[in-house]
C-alpha cells in the first residue's frame, strides 16, 4: 500500500514560502509503516491541480492533498476535486450553520463566500464535524482521499487526530520499517558503499540507505520484521557486520553528533578538556559547548588568531613561528602544550590552519590543518590537506579536532594525514 | 514558458530530509521570471523517476531535476533518464578521466563505482566541465533538462552559474521581477508588517514578503518594470520610506550577513576587536572568522567558560563574581575591559549569560545574558532575556554582540533590553 501528498499552494511552488506538510505528512505515514510513493506541489492553478489528483487516484492507494481549501477566490481545491473525480458539489447544510454560528460568535463581518466552505465533493465528510478547521475526505473505490487546510498547525491537528488512526485501521501493516543510522566519519561515500556492497548477500531483508552530510557520512540501515526482537536481531547483525570492517570510523549509531559523542566520553571518563583554536576560529568551541552541561568538562578555549596572542597566551616561541610558521606541526604542538598547561586539563587541543580563500602558498596550501593533542606526559600532532570553501575547511578542521579526542579515548589510531 | 522541477531521493520523499533544492529553485525560477508549474518529489525508486521525468517532457519547458546522481547503487537518476528519453548511456571519458585524477590527489580510496558517474545519457554535456561538481543537461526537442546533484551547495552553485543564465539566454523575459532584501535584527515580525501594511499606498506596484531568519527578520521589496532605471527608482523608494521609520534595525539591504557587515565596518574604520565569550562558547568568534580578511580586524578572542579563566586571563575580580555572579552586568563590564587591555585592540566585546537548559535561577533565568564593549576610554554594558533553546540563545547573544558593534560604529543607541 503506497500513500502519495498532493500540496497546493501558489506560495509554495514560487519558492515564497517552504513547504511543512509534505515533509511533516511523509515523515509520519513512513514511521507507521506507510509508503510515501511521491509528493507533488503544484500552484493554485484549476488545470495543475485535477491533473495531480487524476495522476494520483490511477496509482495510490492513500491521496493527503493539503491546501486550497480557503474562501478566496484562490482556493480551488475542492472544485478541482469535484471535477477530476466527477463528483458534483452539495452543500452541506450542517457545515454552512456551523459557519455561520462561528462567524456571529467571533464578530468578525461575515460573507458571502463562506458559503463556499460548506460546499463538498459528492460522499464527501467531514473530518473535524463539530470543530472549526476544515478539511474532508472520501472514498474512491478502494483509494481513500484526504482534503485538508493548509495552515500547517490545522494539517498536524487532523492528521494525528483523524488521517493517521483511519489508515492504520484501514491498512494494517503487517510488519512496521525499523531504521538505525551510522555515522561516520573519514571515509569517502564510495568506499562505504562499496564496503556495505560486499555485505549485501550476508543480510537479507536489510536495505542500506546514503546520506552524505558534510564532512560525515551517514548510513542507514532499515529492515521489517515480524516483532521488537526479530527487527532489533537484524538491524544488530547489521550494524555488528558493518562495525567489523568499519569500526573505528563509526562515531555512532544513536543518532549523536560528533560533539554529543566526544562530549559523553569526556564525562564519562571525568575528563576535562581545553582548546587552542587558529582557523576554525571558534567553531570547535562552539560545538563543544552545545552541549547542555559541556561546562563540566570544557574548562576554555583561547581563538589565538594573531601570532602575539599565541605567543603570548599560549607561550609559544618567536622561534618557532620564524622557523616553521604559524600554522606546522611545531606550532600545533606548542599551542596544545600551551593550553593545556595554563588551564590545567586533561587533554589540550589545538587547530592551526589555512582556511582561505587567500593565505595558501606553494608549500602549505588553502586547506593545509595542523592538529596537536596534549595529554599527560604526550603530545600529538599531525597535519591534514582539506578541500573547499573557507566554512568546510573550518568545518572539517573541527570535525577532525573533535575525531582526535574521540579515537584517543577509544585507543583508536587517528586518521592518516598528509 | 513554464519550468518544472523534480527532487529525488529517498531521504526526502520519506521526510527524513527536508527539501532545500525545490524550495531553491522556484524562489530563483520566480524571480527570473520563469514559472514554476510543479514540483515532484520521488524516491529513488526506477518507475517513479521514469514516471516524472516522462510526464515533465509533456508539459515543461525547463526541467530541473535534483539528486541521485551520486555513485552508489541506489542513485538511479541518469538510468531512468536514459531509458525515460530513450537515451543510451556513453562512457565521458574526460570525465572520468577528471575523477581518476581527483581521488589520486586526495588520497582517497578509489574505487570502481566512480566509473558510473562518467556515464551519461546520450547528448548530456557536463555542467562544470572543469570542476568537481557532477551534473549535466540536455535539449529534448525545444524542452531543456538539467540534471543536478542534491547535495544543495553544489546544485546551488550550477543553478547560479549554468542553469539560470542559460535559461535567461534561451527565454527573455519581458519584465523580469526584481527584488531587494532588508535584513532586520531585533523587532518582531508583526511589527515590522504592521509598519510595512501602513506604506502600501505609498508604494504602488511594491509588493513586500516576509521571511523570519532566525535571529534576524528579512523583508523582501519585490516590483517589475520596463527599465532598470525605472525598477531601480521603485525599489529605491520603497527602501527610503521603510528606512525613514526602521532605519537602525535594517543592518543590511545588500544581501549580506551580520558578520559581513561588522566586518566591513571594522575593515573601513580600520579597527581590530577581541572577545570573550561565555555563553555563545566560541559562536561569536566563528562568526566574525567566518569572513574572509577577518584576520585584519580580529585579533584574538577567549572562550571562558569557568570562573578560574575568566579571573585568570582577563583579570576578572574575585569579588565581582562573588557579589554579582559571573552572569552579570559588571562580569561583562569586567570582561570585555580585560580582553582589550591584554589584546591590545580598539574595541573589546564580551558576553556572558545562561544558555540553558540548567543553569536559571528565579532572578537570573535562562536567557539572561550580558554584554559588554569596551572602547578608548568608555565601558558600555547591558542585558537582554531571550528566549527558546540553548541553541537559540547561543544564536541570539551573538547577533545582539554583533549588532552592538554595528550601532556603536554607525552611531546608533543600542536595542534597549531588561
Amino acid at each position: 500500500m503506497k500513500a502519495e501528498i498532493i500540496i497546493i499552494g501558489d506560495e509554495i511552488v514560487s519558492g515564497g514560502k517552504r513547504d511543512l506538510n509534505g515533509w511533516y505528512a511523509s515523515n509520519r505515514l513512513i514511521s507507521c509503516g506507510i509508503g510515501v510513493r511521491n509528493i507533488t506541489v503544484v500552484g493554485d492553478n484549476y488545470e495543475s491541480v485535477l491533473n495531480a489528483l487524476s495522476q494520483a487516484v490511477k496509482r495510490s492507494d492513500f491521496i493527503i492533498v493539503t491546501g486550497g481549501l480557503g474562501p478566496t477566490e484562490d482556493d480551488l481545491t475542492t472544485e478541482a476535486a469535484s471535477r477530476a473525480l466527477k463528483r458534483p458539489l452539495f452543500l452541506d447544510r450542517n457545515v454552512l450553520d456551523r459557519l455561520k454560528k462561528k462567524m456571529d460568535k467571533s464578530g468578525i463581518v461575515s460573507s458571502d463566500s463562506l458559503e463556499k466552505l460548506a460546499w463538498l465533493p459528492e460522499g464527501a465528510k467531514m473530518l473535524d464535524p463539530n470543530g472549526e478547521v476544515c478539511g474532508y475526505y472520501f472514498y474512491e473505490g478502494d483509494r481513500c482521499l484526504y482534503f485538508l487546510p493548509g495552515v500547517p498547525e490545522q494539517m498536524r491537528r487532523l492528521m494525528e487526530r483523524r488521517v493517521l488512526p483511519d489508515m492504520l485501521r484501514i491498512y494494517k501493516p503487517a510488519s512496521i520499517p525499523f531504521q538505525r543510522t551510522l555515522k561516520l566519519y573519514g571515509l569517502s561515500e564510495t568506499y562505504i558503499s562499496d564496503t556495505v556492497k560486499g555485505l549485501k548477500d550476508e543480510l537479507e531483508g536489510v536495505v542500506f540507505g546514503f546520506y552524505p552530510s558534510f564532512p560525515e557520512n551517514h548510513l542507514t540501515v532499515t529492515t521489517t520484521g515480524k516483532g521488537e526482537k526479530d527487527i532489533e536481531g537484524k538491524l544488530g547483525l547489521a550494524e555488528e557486520k558493518i562495525r567489523n570492517i568499519l569500526g573505528a570510523y563509526i562515531f555512532t549509531s544513536e543518532d549523536k553528533s560528533m560533539e554529543e559523542v566526544v562530549g559523553e566520553l569526556m564525562e564519562k571518563n571525568r575528563m576535562t578538556i581545553s582548546i587552542a583554536e587558529s582557523c576554525t576560529g571558534g567553531l570547535l568551541g562552539h560545538r563543544l559547548t552545545s552541549i547542555p552541561g559541556s561546562s563540566e568538562y570544557f574548562e576554555r578555549g583561547v581563538i589565538v588568531y594573531s601570532n602575539k596572542s599565541k605567543m603570548e597566551i599560549l607561550g609559544v616561541k618567536q622561534r618557532t613561528l620564524d622557523n616553521y610558521g604559524a600554522v606546522s606541526e611545531q606550532a600545533a604542538r606548542e599551542m596544545a602544550e600551551g593550553i593545556r598547561r595554563t588551564s590545567n586539563t586533561d587533554l589540550g587541543l589545538a587547530v592551526t590552519g589555512i582556511a582561505g580563500p587567500s593565505g595558501g602558498t606553494e608549500e602549505k596550501p588553502v586547506g593545509t590543518v595542523f592538529l596537536g593533542l596534549s595529554v599527560n606526559g604526550n603530545t600529538y600532532s599531525g597535519g591534514y590537506s582539506f578541500e573547499g570553501s573557507r566554512g568546510k575547511v573550518k568545518s572539517n578542521s573541527s570535525e577532525m579536532a573533535l575525531d582526535w579526542v574521540r579515537r584517543h579515548i577509544n585507543g583508536y589510531p587517528f586518521i592518516p594525514g598528509i
